[in-house]
């Protein structure tokens, strides 16, 4: 039994190519929730659904996200009637969030919703959102609070982020299955996700950072931190911002004491001393996953290495 | 002012056709709501959106429903998710569909939302929906109560239609401005629109009909049915399992008591004594709305005879 947390975009390429490296039946996911969003009363779980896409092979490669050859008929009537364009959420994705938010209303719990997803989009693999409680990632900085597709979309990362905060983490639990699989996993992965606000509102939910740090399992991150960049997404901002060390050392410093074993990239071979100095292994490899195979690969170096 | 009872397809066609021949601002349309429904989630409003489309010159001409050029990428991604495709609501219109379901989840009554839409849609005309409160028009047939797009969409009105009720009717009131606008009307008219399921949800709203009935208005209605045919949709059919006559005589008997003149086309010329038979002046004209031209001479016409 796998279990991987997973954020979006790079967590989506780790696990496609853990699902061609292992039986993809003992892969079980949690997913991050926090940034989902209800846009045009509809609700939208952007991790989630860039999880399930690429898994289901139906993810858009250019993007990371959305569905390929998707259309966008839909937001862009949307505007007749006021709303704005800067979530350009596509006709097919939409169709998801449209029975996403039916089966919501009609008091169906986020993880079964998610088990149903997984299963009409042909997935082997367990899917479970990180709870069936709302927990919204909140960005703080120079004018004030807003929320994380905000922050993420409409400003385009363009936001000296001053402070990260979970909104309804005290009162979320995490979803039936997730404190089980944790417990039953011969590894856990975080995947080459943002810690601050992909993994981070995963480690907010009440129970799952210590079930993690008391896992007998073999625990394992990889950095999305690269030569001091990141590939996709803001992570590299937002550490230098929030104050972190802006490298695999510091994404590890993170994640002391949750993780037995840290994977940086090659070009990074040099940390690798001081990241086995806060008590983890460290393995060196190529986390470039720019291939099909290189993501199989990647994947599999982890899970020989636990 | 004038004020029309409209329904769908027959109705936006008039509709268009007064549009062009008196001033859009002295217009104002009461819109059949009982035939709303809740599909994939999203609230509806078929006859509403027939008659804004129609008069924003954006509906298909070929159906007399949905917009020009629309696409159906939702509902076909939809199907994956185990919803049926019977109900094909193209991506656009149900856009609008979307910005609705919101508005109301949000607590704005319908009469807001009509008059919005009918807004952003440049309508120079007031649009207002019979009720704020749901009214559901149900169909009895041989295996019992089916909803109306149950009978009109999925199963084409091939359904041996044994009564009709309107759901709700019992609780629902006015919306603000129909009896205003009833009140101050120099004409009220009845679209074409079929007397039973299309006027006669309308009728239904507790006050309406009693403020058509004692109206100082001049009042007329339209005879959908001509040559003892329906120009589109079950009227015809309807008015026959349900023991009526099918013909503008059996459609101006039920109108009796609400209006003055009847309005039947030339191919039923013959009719026209019996129409009178009823304490009702009848207007001989062609009622065929087959061109723009034909539809403003229809209109203009009935209004002259008011």
């Amino acid at each position: 039994m796998y279990t991987v947390f997973a954020g979006g975009v790079g967590a989506s390429r780790f696990l496609q190519g853990l699902y061609e490296a292992v039986d993809p039946a003992q892969i079980t996911i949690i997913s991050n929730t926090g940034d989902d969003v209800e846009m045009f009363g509809l609700h939208v779980s952007p991790d989630t659904d860039i999880v399930l896409y690429a898994l289901a092979g139906a993810v858009n490669p250019e993007t990371g996200w959305g569905l390929t050859g998707d259309t966008f008929a839909v937001v862009e009537q949307l505007q007749r009637f006021g709303y704005q364009r800067w979530f350009n959420l596509g006709d097919r994705d939409l169709a998801m969030a449209i029975h996403r938010t039916r089966l919501l209303h009609a008091g169906v719990p986020m993880h079964e919703i998610v088990a149903g997803l997984a299963r009409d989009w042909g997935l082997a693999c367990r899917v479970l959102p990180m709870s069936d409680e709302p927990v919204r990632t909140k960005i703080f900085g120079p004018e004030g609070e807003i929320d994380f597709q905000d922050y993420m979309v409409r400003l385009r990362t363009e936001v000296d982020v001053r402070s990260v905060a979970f909104a309804g983490a005290e009162l979320a639990r995490p979803a039936p299955g997730v404190i089980e699989a944790l417990a039953q996993s011969s590894a856990i992965i975080l995947a080459p996700s943002n810690p601050i606000v992909s993994i981070g509102p995963i480690l907010a939910v009440p129970g799952i950072r210590d079930a993690l740090g008391s896992s007998k399992a073999k625990r394992a991150a990889i950095s999305p931190i690269i030569a001091g960049q990141v590939v996709k997404g803001p992570a590299a901002k937002m550490l230098q911002t929030l104050g972190y060390e802006v490298s695999a050392v510091g994404v590890a410093k993170m994640y002391t004491g949750l993780i037995d074993l840290m994977v940086i990239d090659e070009q990074d071979r040099a940390l690798g001393p001081q990241v086995e100095a806060l008590g983890m292994r460290c393995l060196v490899t190529d986390t470039m996953m720019t291939s099909a195979d290189r993501k199989r690969e990647l994947a599999a170096a982890v899970v020989a290495a636990l």
